[in-house]
């Protein structure tokens, strides 16, 4: 029986992450960066977490020395970008033990420093993330410029070279409609708002990222404090809604969350969209108590459904009936142990 | 836990039913009957049974003295007839323990003797039917005409005055719309095929009836021989197409079924139409083999999800929200016994 940790706010959010885009000053920005600096970068990354007390945390991993359905459930994890995999053969990662943390390398930046947390803890994260920023730094600073800040490739990520986000479930926003509206306002304030997988298309899962739209003229700390205000307010209104929806007739709201975990207990084929709805269900039903199962070991659930997971358990290539099959096995084996779970 | 009987080509059909038409020679027909004729026959009846071997086998209910959802829960089970509820104040019926034979009184003629039991079995049906048929007699004969055998009042059912049928489930053969063709095909031997509740509309629970047409110019025997063998050619050709079904894609065919498994176990809302397509879905399972579970304890769960039976289970009346919360507790809470059960 696996023990899960309840993470802050995790009824709505699912997880925190920050990522800082940073550039060594002596080598060349990746536009104009050769293969020999792409393996020095590799090896001062590397070098600089092998000679800090985090040796043993991180494994390195060659992006061209991954299988593709590795590559794929690394990008699912949102341990790589899937920009990363446009630079194959220069490109690498620093993975940390319990996948917290992990450093792209040779990406659209030298280093791009991504920490993860579940729930809402930004703060903790942005930790995590300065903390490897300092041992990657190595004492030196990286390439900065005294009025425009941490220098990137691309000019929209200068400045504090940050993005802080946070993934949050919002079923009942969407089911009301309001997300267009909630979109807007946040974007008033200097926030983005989006679907998990892709912009403009309706959200997988009922899943958004709110990160921040600018990375310069306010400090670090102010950007994260403003992302929690956000986060926490939509959070308050997403609990509020699925009040309103659960008092407004709870057996309609209970019967079609519990059909929904009937079908992922019971179903012989499932593919990725239909997962990602009762997914949401599940979650929801988790958040309101409708069921008494932990929502990291859901959320885990959901991370390991997706087809480069299911490929990567598999040990092989899986066509489209593969993966149907393989998610709902896997869902009919793991999911009653999530819901007999002690919290 | 229950033990559950299997009966002869379960699979396909449900359960055979007799009915015998019989009036008393020296009491006028129904449609001249008076109140004190309408007692005359239930006491002649009811002395019958109580003078026999079998007096507590059975018990005497006068319709008028029962609930509305006493009456419906009869009708569904097929103990009585929705036309002996137009007869209230002067029908009554006898029914058996086990509610293998049901006698109804002042329907539309003195006696409708009916018998039911699981499976294909007509013959041994039948056997049931003519021994209450004995009983009832008393030594005396009925209405009866050297030319034109038992007389009823109307003249459809005279003859033999016996109205033989299976209840057949089809799935397979509705899936594949076959159903028309058939109907057309038994019609011409003289059968009738209809869907469980009302002509013409589409079956309930893919559920058919198949009786004899005419009742007369043939011998009981052979009515019931024919109507054996048209049956028995039905189940053959309901066989074949399951498999042919599940041939064609045994993950699809499978996960059909079982995500009404699901959502039976875990639905809390549900209309009676939804259940009927449900329990087709879950009866070919069980019969199919896909999941084990006997055929016996899911026909039985059928008639205790019919609104009337549920109104009798609550002791009292029932508004369409409270039938689809407690049928879907009663599914809840019984099916797991079912689907755990020695077959």
């Amino acid at each position: 029986m696996i023990n899960y940790m309840p993470a802050p706010e995790a009824d709505v959010v699912v997880s925190s992450r920050i990522r800082l885009a940073r550039n060594y000053s002596d080598i060349p920005f990746a536009p104009k960066m050769t293969q020999t600096h792409a393996d020095e970068t590799i090896q001062r990354a590397a070098g600089r977490i092998a000679g800090s007390a985090q040796a043993n945390a991180y494994r390195l991993v060659y992006i061209a020395r991954l299988s593709d359905a590795e590559r794929k459930q690394l990008v699912e994890k949102h341990l790589i970008s899937y920009d990363l995999l446009n630079y194959k053969d220069r490109a690498a990662a620093l993975i940390s033990t319990g996948e917290t943390v992990s450093i792209m390398i040779n990406e659209e930046d030298h280093l791009r420093i991504q920490s993860l947390l579940p729930g809402l803890q930004l703060e903790k994260t942005a930790e995590l993330a300065f903390q490897a920023d300092d041992i990657l730094s190595g004492g030196e600073p990286f390439a900065f410029d005294a009025r425009w800040g941490y220098l990137t490739s691309c000019p929209t990520n200068a400045g504090t070279g940050m993005r802080a986000s946070a993934l949050i479930h919002l079923p009942a926003l969407t089911n009301v409609r309001k997300m267009g509206q909630i979109i807007q306002a946040v974007g008033k304030l200097g926030f983005t708002v989006r679907g998990l997988y892709g912009e403009g298309s309706e959200a997988d899962g009922n899943l958004y990222q709110i990160s921040n739209q600018v990375t310069m003229g306010r400090t670090e700390e102010d950007m994260i404090k403003g992302l929690l205000a956000v986060t926490d307010q939509i959070a308050e209104q997403e609990r509020e809604e699925r009040k309103k929806l659960f008092d407004a007739d709870p057996d309609v709201f209970t019967d079609k969350i519990m059909r929904s975990v009937g079908i992922m207990l019971n179903a012989r084929l499932m593919d990725g969209k239909e997962f990602m709805k009762l997914y949401s269900d599940l979650r929801l039903a988790a958040s309101v108590g409708v069921i008494d199962a932990p929502i990291a070991g859901i959320d885990q659930l959901m991370k390991d459904m997706q087809t480069g997971s299911l490929s990567v358990l598999a040990g092989r290539a899986l066509n489209d009936r593969d993966k149907m099959i393989l998610r709902a096995n896997e869902l009919r084996s793991r999911l009653p142990e999530i819901l007999n779970s002690d919290q």
